[in-house]
């Protein structure tokens, strides 16, 4: 092989491995990390099953959508994800927007999944990930704020067994308070109950200290049991509540409401529904996605916001690089290829990825553990989750989505930099409105904070012997206007009428609007026999004015010179003034 | 009266004169001034009268509805117009706009001119009319050109005399061409005869010399009568057409499509039609607005951005300023009482403000006499608008739209920025599909390339003792993303680890997302036990990041001082490292 083949073969491995970072970390898979890996996989299989139970729940799909959407992106995130600790699943957030897009019809759901995963891959092939920047950060705690009130409001109404409730979240709130005279006793004993056991397995998480070396084996093998119950404490739960339930069928009776029959085995591998077939009518291609209509953009997006915003914070944690747009394709993959199982749009879950970091995951190889799991659950215990409560999956969503919601933001912001609430708050309130509506108002809000100062630039305005004008932030189009007006009210509107320099030095980009802008001042001030002087252009600034042919356009380096050649056109107008003739064609110093 | 009440009086005065500029004029009016405004009163009438009937086809609407919008805007702008020379009415653009939403019905034309008038007068008294700041001057122009091509072609059907051609331009090119052997003999040599009368007057006008003060009288009376001829050519063409059809008609044969009847007399003053009643159905106002769609934007805005574009051109020229806020207000009041006299949405008209500047107008009053030509026209010779040949209009039309098409931008452009193509000719060719998506891609384009910058910022990197990274042009949310990569590669990332000191000497504004952003940043040095220091922060800046209470911040004043200072804290490490313990506790500078 030759050196240039040798070459060649290098570049093309270094693609390879960036498009597949599997091929980074498999050749130094060790014996310690299966371990871990597994361990890990498994702690995350047992949180993720009643996780994708109640997700299903909120997403408006039958249960078992959640499992079918639960598998794939552990085995495809092996292979393309850049993060060793995310996990690609169900989630809260996707979970809400999925419900209001694909109005409880799994058809719609899968279909969404299909064509997210399309458009996400489009994304990262063409490096659209930029997009996200313009996402501010008070826009996303308003966001998730939001999401976490709806979402944890929403499962009171399961929690307390009432029915017949509106979806909308303030009429849902409103007859919630109506109709809380026809709680169901043993639904909302239940749901008290794990909701209690929940919050203090999550305290005594928080408090269990780090381990030391010191420690006596019986000491850290209690401390370990303590971990893994408080970390599997949403499948011990859910366990728990079921064992309740069947005792009482067995007895008879059946105080709660439970989650029913659910088909038994693994999704069939078919491609997903580009038509639904009703007895009544065919609903084609056209129609579905015109009723899913702003879905399409807000799923893909949200579904990257959160997968990156997590892996960024994971990463910097954990002190190593993700690469966004391999992220943006391994959850395109997902979608792409989840929807062939029935799955419903999937990103990364805060919550799942947690405890996978905790529990020391080495490699993305312990999502293969945890798809296994579900696969398993899938195959085999379907039929025992007709007994869990839904009760029970309602404490475990309440639970997952409670510290999604940020009260301390507020504070925050009002203390550092109170504008950003303005954002905030218009994108928190929205979303109770409709949730794509409050992103889309808290993005143009802060769009227009970052574009007002485009139109309205500071200038600095000093009166020396002539007016020396100053933008200090560039000059584009929207502020041509705004340059006009300062112009005109500081040197042509005045009793007395005065020259202008201009100082360019901090313009570093000029477009056509803003040279026709400032023709027309040359114009002005050659019509009132006043110069307007420029100075400090740089090279190509000055290129684009050379090429644009200005009437009457003078530039100087430097104020100094300036001033100078102004106080010599002063002395030659005064001579001029007795010839009667115009001094603007005979000192020539006019371009 | 006292002194303060005499102040609130002025003050009082002031303000009212500000929003009725009619009483700044009106006490100083003179008989030489009735004379000039009378003259170009009645030069903009004939002018008028002609291309009101012409546009209402443009706009798919009976011929009346041209002269029905075409007399309440002289009268409104007398008493609000600040400029003296603009004529409002209907135009070329607006009534391609009008046609593109209002699907040929009257009432919903009439509802729209109605609503745009309360969102101009809601912008006016809002002051939003630097949104018009966002629309480049590329876009504006793409815009026109494709204007001016869509409905010049518009008119060549008629002027052939052709029939059944599809509205949707594209077609309609196809079909033109189509069934040009079904071409009428008569339509088109009237047609073509009447493009050439006109072209030959347009040129003759642009050529008379100015006259001078020596001239015998005879000339001077010669160059009036053919500088009268020229302007009121629309009318002489339409009058001298209409009389051949006349006697054709008599002879008995009638080689021309004509106008046809028209209702006798003014409109009769009627709230706008709120619901629509038509034997089948009832169309109430939720289904008319719905139908009307994005027109409720761009409408209005279109109008806003023709009237202050002619008011600006117009006030340069002539050496006066324009207040665009109360340009607004005349212009929403002109829609929102017009369409009490069923008129469609009007503004300003370039063609017509051109022809009333040229021929000398004072003040607005010019604007009484033309609005009494068009009241006399409808009450007495709509009968014999019967006998205008169809033809004759197209070529008015296409006489009037001729010179908005702009050839030459493009080359301009190419020659002075390239850059500025690239809306331009988005504009112009998404403009051929639908005018309102051709204007919002262009808006969209320039707003990309407005925004880009703000996230991949110039930052320039010096490699000193340590790094000194300055961003160059401020540091906005969109670009924290891009700020921590470049330090990552700069700093971290290497096989070497280095200092940074960030100099914030350019960042005059800062928000939470880039105070977060930052604070990972510090995190991230502290993690490695490297620094990251501040420089040059302003006050208000400092005082931000104070606030936020970051930890590990330390600034200072010049890069000496920071540099000075990493030197010591180099000594004091090396010194630390033989105790074994953390300098950053030890040394005492971290905040």
């Amino acid at each position: 092989m030759s050196e240039r083949n040798r070459e060649r073969w290098k570049q093309c491995c270094r693609a390879t491995a960036k498009r597949l970072p599997v091929l980074t970390w498999l050749p130094k898979y060790s014996l310690q990390w299966l371990q871990l890996d597994f361990m890990a996989g498994l702690t995350v299989g047992m949180t993720v099953v009643p996780q994708a139970l109640a997700y299903a729940v909120v997403a408006g799909l039958p249960v078992q959508y959640g499992l079918y959407s639960s598998f794939m992106g552990c085995f495809i995130y092996c292979f393309l994800g850049t993060s060793k600790d995310i996990t690609l699943g169900p989630t809260a957030i996707m979970s809400l927007l999925v419900s209001s897009y694909a109005f409880d019809d799994p058809d719609l759901a899968v279909l969404l999944a299909f064509l997210s995963g399309c458009i996400q891959l489009a994304m990262g092939l063409l490096h659209l990930g930029f997009i996200l920047d313009f996402i501010s950060y008070p826009v996303i705690k308003g966001f998730t704020s939001a999401a976490a009130v709806t979402i944890g409001f929403n499962q009171v109404k399961t929690l307390l067994g009432l029915q017949h409730i509106p979806k909308q979240f303030i009429l849902q709130v409103y007859y919630t308070f109506c109709r809380i005279s026809e709680t169901r006793a043993g639904d909302a004993i239940l749901g008290v109950c794990c909701l209690i056991v929940l919050m203090v397995l999550q305290q005594m998480k928080k408090s269990i200290p780090r381990t030391h070396l010191m420690e006596t084996l019986p000491v850290r093998i209690s401390r370990y049991i303590i971990w893994t119950t408080a970390t599997a404490r949403n499948a011990l739960v859910v366990l728990l509540a079921g064992l309740v339930a069947y005792s009482f069928q067995m007895t008879g009776s059946q105080p709660f409401s439970l989650t029913g029959t659910i088909p038994q085995g693994l999704p069939l591998f078919q491609p997903p529904p580009f038509s639904i077939i009703t007895p009544n009518q065919t609903i084609d291609f056209k129609e579905m996605v015109q009723d899913i209509g702003p879905g399409l953009a807000v799923v893909p997006l949200m579904g990257l916001l959160e997968t990156v915003a997590i892996a960024k914070a994971f990463a910097s944690q954990n002190n190593y690089q993700i690469d966004a747009n391999q992220e943006l394709l391994a959850m395109g993959f997902t979608n792409l290829l989840g929807s062939f199982v029935s799955s419903y749009p999937v990103t990364g879950s805060f919550g799942r990825t947690a405890v996978n970091a905790q529990s020391g995951v080495c490699t993305p190889a312990g999502g293969l553990i945890t798809g296994a799991l579900v696969l398993l659950s899938l195959a085999y215990l379907t039929s025992l989750f007709y007994y869990i409560p839904k009760a029970a999956l309602a404490a475990v969503i309440i639970c997952a989505v409670a510290p999604m919601f940020d009260a301390r933001i507020f504070r925050t912001l009002w203390q550092v930099k109170r504008l950003d609430l303005v954002p905030l708050c218009v994108t928190f309130f929205v979303c109770f409105w409709e949730v794509q509506y409050g992103i889309i108002a808290g993005v143009m809000v802060s769009g227009i904070f970052l574009l007002y100062p485009l139109a309205r630039p500071r200038i600095k305005v000093v009166r020396d012997k002539a007016i020396v004008i100053k933008p200090e932030n560039g000059l584009q189009f929207p502020a041509i206007d705004f340059l006009q007006d300062t112009v005109h009210k500081q040197a042509l509107s005045e009793p007395q009428q005065y020259n202008v320099i201009l100082d360019c030095s901090h313009i570093s980009n000029i477009d056509y609007t803003v040279v026709l802008g400032l023709s027309e001042l040359l114009q002005e001030f050659q019509l009132q026999e006043l110069c307007l002087i420029f100075i400090g252009l740089q090279a190509h600034v000055l290129e684009v004015f050379q090429a644009a042919d200005l009437k009457g356009f003078r530039n100087f380096s430097t104020l100094n010179d300036a001033e100078k050649s102004l106080g010599e056109l002063h002395v030659a107008t005064e001579d001029m003034l007795d010839d009667n003739s115009s001094i603007l064609t005979t000192t020539g110093i006019i371009q």
